[in-house]
């Protein structure tokens, strides 16, 4: 032991007595719990933390943050450990703190469309409990993420091209200081000009400032007409086209994916879907019956026109739930498509009159280097993600996919977009956030880190090294 | 001269130096210059800087930026000059920097419905610029303000209920630091989870963190169809309860503004609109010439039910900008409604939900206290203005107009809503702005205040005493 990990040892057993005085059974250090919190999902390395808390309320979240203030002990949030980035690894060590037991849905106001959670809310869950009620909130990452996973990430999803994602969708949070205060950021008013926006800027902070321990959300009501379709495409190009210009026209389309053809191919064998295995794009359209058929009509002359093979209709509201079912499922699809890889997912946005280049460019270095790396996206936003499949034991495939995914992020930077357009920075990105937003806007997001959490307790690691 | 005085008065002889061989004629120190920039619109007190710059490019506003910073002199950004609660003031002296010298349209994509503007561009100068594109900025304050000034108070305005406000409608920033260093914020891409939300941080930060010398907005097509009317009604309650029910029903309104008796009044004379003296809404859809005619109904349908006078259509473009325009004017219109009276233009947004009561409750309040209150609002927002019209010489209606100004704002937040939907804190609600947030959350604006402007350099005074 180093005379620095010596301390923290005693700090840690000094903390953990507090801690198990505090928690009783819901602090574990046990090894099969704790490695469950050291890399989440598609991330290669684990950092398991010293302890695991499962706190039940604010107040519990409170108190165990002034212990592991008093101590020094960092301390990791995390929700349904479904974060793509390294976000809850604990490469310093220190106390994840797991939001699971914190699901309760405390409000839902309907004649407000607005709600409370708690952060360990899944958004199933939410919208389960919404649907009697002829609401839903339509934030939906592909997984089953926690509505405070989702508001640390700044998460999106299919629905963003219309509804906005988690920053905008956010009223109000509670937060969990560093040092145990709490504070309530925002409101239940649709709009404030009442000084810094503190609940945009813990929105997308990935932990690092504070805990999420409770969430205003905007909700909508259920549209009195939904229409989903498929459409198939000649190319690539086509169907990225039609995007772009639905988009250019103003179109309110609810949801517009693309899949290529091997996200195509894989969703297929994993989902049962017998789609004609060419690029494709998954639309829906929501609103009155007159307003989703006008809109579902231009869309269809515009797929047309760029070599679509027409729209195959989801009807019931079985199909359509099974075709987007199948659509977040893609990376369990991926999974399967070859069984022992390692997954890199990844994504980038870029302004939507680059997206056609953009995907065009990773799809060719693609084949090019004999990768297998599905694409898909959540296009009418200009957010893509690819999913590199990788033989864990080839060196060479790892190198030429590091290559090509390093080369996506520098092109999407260049044409003026985001390194990332939901997944965050998590312990991966942290280059290419400098590389994007420039080191003296990083100085900047530092000052702010240093300022709310000046001992750097808070998920240190993540964002910044 | 106090010694604090003199220390300051040497430091300005310097800073005035260099900032005269940096400015030329682009700086002024003359009296009937320097008392523009001593309040702005509606506050009552003059604190007038000691000089004024006209830069015209971010590199001069950066090298103005290191000279006060040198000599510790305080800057104070203004644009238009519109602002209401006091922002451009300098209770502080130093350097007013005025942006109406960049007034420059950078850049438009049409395809990406985005563009680049200088902080100078004026909202109908850029909608004036963008008509023959068939593009628009929704963001509407009443008065013809400044983009930049619209982006450091959160500004929003009739829009806002459908096209968000300028926190949704800044897609990212250029901010001159206090030490003069330039750093960007956000990019083009439409969403990004790419570190702290540096963006939507300055927006709304009234000037008091950096200078914003560029920035890059969402536009939108100009709709196929637009339609607006005015409908008058026997209550006001019956109009606010149609505007609740239209959000409840989540028709996607795009403007729905509500006019108390006395305000409709004020406008009559004042713009020559002939309405009957009633509570009004004044509505416009957006759409497609089926849409909107759907929308039309269905809202018409609740006005009548609440006892609505049926819609009257603008029906040509000029009849709809003279009602429009009408709107925009109403802070004129009570100016002239009661010449010599000092008006405080303040508001409040809360939950739908809580608008009709807390309309109603501040219209009985300023009957009963015998004042001149025209009240005015955004109402799908749930935000409304009051302009309290006071005789300058009557200190008892003077108290009495401050007692329900108070009462207000503590009603509204004790609603859940905020003590501004979009004037900003400035230097008149800070005390409410703590009792809104909490002083635990005020602590960390502060705080970040304090990481980004260590010498509080920046338009010191406003948002914190």
């Amino acid at each position: 032991m180093t005379k620095h990990e010596t301390m923290r040892s005693a700090g840690l057993d000094a903390a953990f007595g507090e801690l198990q005085e505090l928690l009783g059974d819901k602090l574990s250090t046990a090894s099969g719990v704790i490695a469950q919190y050291a890399s989440g999902e598609s991330f290669p390395d684990a950092y398991p933390p010293d302890a695991v808390a499962f706190p039940s309320s604010t107040d519990e979240v409170s108190e165990i943050a002034k212990i592991c203030h008093r101590h020094r002990l960092p301390m990791v949030a995390s929700g349904a450990g479904t974060s793509l980035e390294g976000h809850i690894a604990a490469p310093s060590g220190g106390l994840a703190v797991n939001f699971a037991k914190m699901d309760r849905i405390l409000e839902v106001n309907e004649s407000d469309l607005d709600c409370g959670v708690e952060p360990g809310v899944t958004r199933e869950q939410l919208n389960h409990y919404l649907r009697d009620r002829g609401l839903f909130f339509p934030i939906d990452p592909g997984a089953d993420a926690s509505i405070g996973g989702m508001a640390s990430t700044r998460a999106s999803g299919t629905n963003a091209v219309r509804y906005g994602t988690m920053a905008q969708n956010v009223l109000g949070l509670t937060i969990v200081q560093p040092d145990g205060t709490v504070i309530r950021t925002g409101g239940r008013a649709r709009k404030s000009s009442a000084g810094y926006d503190l609940t945009r800027l813990y929105v997308g902070s990935e932990g690092t400032l504070g805990f999420i321990t409770e969430i205003k959300l905007r909700l909508y009501g259920i549209p009195e007409s939904i229409l989903s379709a498929t459409c198939g495409f000649q190319t690539l190009a086509g169907a990225v086209e039609t995007v772009m210009q639905t988009i250019q026209l103003g179109i309110p389309i609810a949801r517009v994916e693309f899949m290529d053809e091997t996200q195509v191919r894989a969703c297929n064998a994993y989902s049962a879907l017998r789609l004609p295995e060419q690029p494709h794009l998954f639309l829906e359209f929501h609103g009155s019956p007159a307003g989703t058929e006008e809109q579902a009509q231009v869309v269809a002359e515009l797929a047309e026109a760029n070599c679509g093979s027409g729209f195959t209709w989801a009807t019931s509201s079985e199909e359509r739930n099974r075709l987007w079912r199948a659509r977040h499922n893609a990376y369990h699809a991926n999974r399967a498509f070859r069984p022992n890889a390692t997954i890199w997912a990844s994504d980038v946005a870029v302004p939507i009159s680059e997206l056609p280049n953009a995907v065009l460019s990773v799809r060719a270095d693609i084949e090019r280097n004999g990768l297998s790396a599905p694409i898909v996206g959540h296009v009418g936003d200009g957010n893509f993600h690819v999913s590199f499949l990788i033989a864990p034991d080839d060196a060479d495939e790892k190198r030429r996919a590091e290559d090509v995914y390093s080369r996506m992020i520098h092109a999407a930077i260049a044409a003026g977009g985001t390194c990332t357009g939901e997944h965050g920075i998590g312990m991966v990105k942290q280059d290419y956030l400098i590389e994007e937003a420039g080191a003296d806007a990083v100085a900047s997001m530092r000052a702010i880190k240093q300022a709310l959490d000046p001992l750097n307790l808070m998920n240190p690691g993540k964002i910044f090294a």
